[in-house]
């Protein structure tokens, strides 16, 4: 039970340009309400807190396997009945699948939210998934996983790259699922996940658009609020990485590789709630080191001054419930070998640690930063994605509204510190791809 | 249920030079008496059918610290008394957990039989632990952990070699556990697993010695046959390995490692009910490859013709219920390069692979496995041992009787199809164990 945050008391902030309400049901279903009055659109998504590092060992793809099954028939919806309405109604609806979380969205006109949180509070529990809902759907993911991972060697490569950086935690299994497991799954499966994780208290609402809190709240208590809280929702604890002690490398060859490439992997801290400012740094790392290729550390020494490569990049994704990833990556230039492509990341690296950061460049981040974030104010529904995805990785309202200010307030020292910690081998994977056997020198 | 072998029915062997006697109690129980009459000693062996890949995800470890809970008090035994009175009555006893069980022992003299089922049977359903012994014991594993493990350069390679070589499978998961998470095992963990797990229908009882298959069965109906079968009892169905696409390669650097060294660890088919030919083509290829440096390929060319090796080892391990491993190891010379161990050692399977295997060395081994076979049925424990592991990881007493007779008709074909099958770099891990990261070239 969630006592910190009574369903009576609401919360009303405006520390950004739209109003943002937050409010629990009685039942614990998380609501939070974005206000935009630019234009009477409104986009409604429900967030569950699960995703396919919640799945039962054995049964990987199911969450992702289960947001397909999710648009078949309900107790008073046929299949397909649920897009085909808010297409026939002028909207558009989607849906996807994380290591986190599952979301549900349709954007459409505001006056037709009353008719989505209908549909939507019906299949959180009256979803009516059939054997025959299961054999079909369990080809068209099975088709989808041959198009996205079977098909393409990169993804194929990351997969195994993935399954090598996590030693424990379930990050390490593909989101799609592994082949031969999704071919197992059953409808036990599925009913046993949507049991146990569709339930009002594994959930957010997020509405935002042309919206009035009040207004909300009374559509979200007469449809969501009726559904019972799940009495056995278990506790939302993953297992975690042992101390990685060795650097694992491998050589993913593969005919259909067009161009040999090499990524290296590293775990990095995540975004966690009231500790952002580990993350907010190496938001900066990651520009820093790859962000475009005229400024950035690696662009510039491989792409211009040694033409080793042809292309850099630095990532960083913090945005995880347990733990993140940063990731470097370089494809050689025709003539270069992957060996003297990955000494000379790591040279730049190696520089990059010994040396002071001109101030010029951490100003102009800081600026881009704060420019994007501001841009993003304007972007309703990736605002909206913003909220559902963060509060389903347990970081709460006042952290998403102090990260734009925590990204602001980073330092060199903070970020030295940073990539102290992350340039790590020992908890790392290096990848090289390639075509054949001979490139891998 | 279980209805093909029912309690009535005995079915009795003279296949081995023992009498071999299976039968099930009412509530599944496995029973298995090997008479040995040669003296008035008895084994009794009570094997689990749970180890530590059957934990839950996250409590890795509580299958061997609940070996060791096993020994504290139950309801009409105080804490130790277990071993004491086994000691009293002259005998010994153990136990010990694998991935796939976990298994006590006792050896004593044949008339107290009957008390050791007393014990151990008491123990099965009345084990009374309290959160002063998961205190108390979870410092003792986990000091075990830090002897076996932390303390030991090779054993903390192992783990990550492990982790890395599967993907998907809880064999990458340590059966001792990962500290982290063995630090969190409660009662609630301890007990949980207890009481799905320890009952007589996941049970086997192995009785060898001077004992007489009706007073055993009489013996056993009295002590195991009352306690109930447990109705949850799920199916031992484990996550298997997704395909494996590319070799994972990992240098472990440890300045206590005091002789560098390199292993390859491959995936392998395991000996599975009626198809064990494959694994048994397997105990002829570790012979060939590494079984004495005085005629194996690796020891001949590499320890002797070459001295490019101090060391060299080819190990198959295909008793496991679900994948195997082969393993090959070299420990290069002084100014020897792992690279060039390597590189020696690869070039020893290629040749291994290329050219005939001479008949005499096949037949030498051929002769040297119906010897062990032979000595095996003279070690009354061994014999037990074996029948429990087998059947534990789903193996039947007609595999096991099988298996001598499938061992002598492994010929050329078989080892070299089985040899193919398993020397694929993709389903392998090479690990590299250094001081020094300048020792790693």
């Amino acid at each position: 039970m969630k006592h910190f945050l009574a369903a009576i008391a609401m919360i009303t902030t405006a520390a950004q340009a739209q109003e943002v309400t937050t409010f629990d049901l009685d039942n614990g279903m998380e609501v939070v309400v974005i206000e935009d009055h630019r234009a009477p659109v409104v986009v409604h998504m429900v967030w569950y807190k699960v995703g396919s590092a919640d799945e039962p060992v054995g049964a990987s793809g199911v969450a992702h396997f289960f947001e397909h099954l999710m648009f078949k028939q309900t107790d008073v919806l046929a299949a397909g009945e649920f897009s085909a309405t808010v297409a026939a109604n002028g909207g558009s609806d989607n849906a996807f699948t994380s290591y986190d979380y599952t979301a549900y969205f349709q954007r459409i006109a505001a006056d037709r939210l009353d008719l989505m949180m209908q549909m939507e509070s019906n299949r959180m529990t009256n979803l009516a998934v059939t054997a025959d809902n299961i054999e079909t759907e369990r080809n068209v993911v099975l088709e989808e996983r041959n198009q996205r991972t079977e098909n393409n060697p990169g993804a194929l490569a990351r997969e195994q790259f993935n399954a090598a950086l996590f030693q424990n935690h379930r990050y390490g299994v593909p989101v799609i699922g592994w082949k031969h497991e999704m071919e197992q799954l059953e409808l036990e499966d599925a009913i046993a996940f949507y049991d146990l994780y569709y339930a009002p208290n594994n959930a957010i609402l997020v509405v935002a658009g042309d919206v009035e809190p009040d207004a909300v709240r009374a559509l979200a208590e007469t449809y969501y609020g009726v559904i019972p809280a799940e009495p056995n929702l278990p506790e939302r604890i993953r297992p975690q990485e042992p101390p990685q002690r060795a650097e694992r490398r491998i050589t993913y060859t593969d005919p259909r590789v067009s161009q040999p490439y090499l990524t290296r992997s590293y775990l990095a801290p995540e975004r966690n709630s009231g500790a952002q400012e580990e993350a907010a740094a190496l938001v900066y790392l990651a520009e820093l080191l790859g962000g475009s290729p005229f400024t950035s550390d690696l662009g510039t020494a491989l792409q211009f001054d040694s033409q080793i490569a042809l292309y850099t990049s630095a990532s960083y994704d913090g945005n995880t419930l347990d733990s993140g990833t940063f990731q470097v990556a370089v494809a050689p230039a025709a003539d270069v070998t992957l060996s003297e492509a990955e000494a000379a990341m790591d040279q730049v690296i190696s520089d990059f640690m010994a040396n002071d950061i001109d101030p010029a460049r951490i100003e102009s981040i800081r600026t881009q930063l704060r420019a994007s974030e501001i841009y993003a104010l304007d972007d309703m529904q990736g605002l909206a994605r913003r909220y559902g995805a963060a509060l389903s990785q347990s970081l709460t309202v006042a952290d998403i509204q102090a990260w734009p200010a925590i990204l602001q307030s980073v330092t060199e020292t903070d970020i030295k510190a940073a990539a102290a910690k992350v340039f790590n081998r020992d908890q790392a994977v290096t990848g090289w791809v390639v075509a054949t056997p001979e490139d891998a020198r």
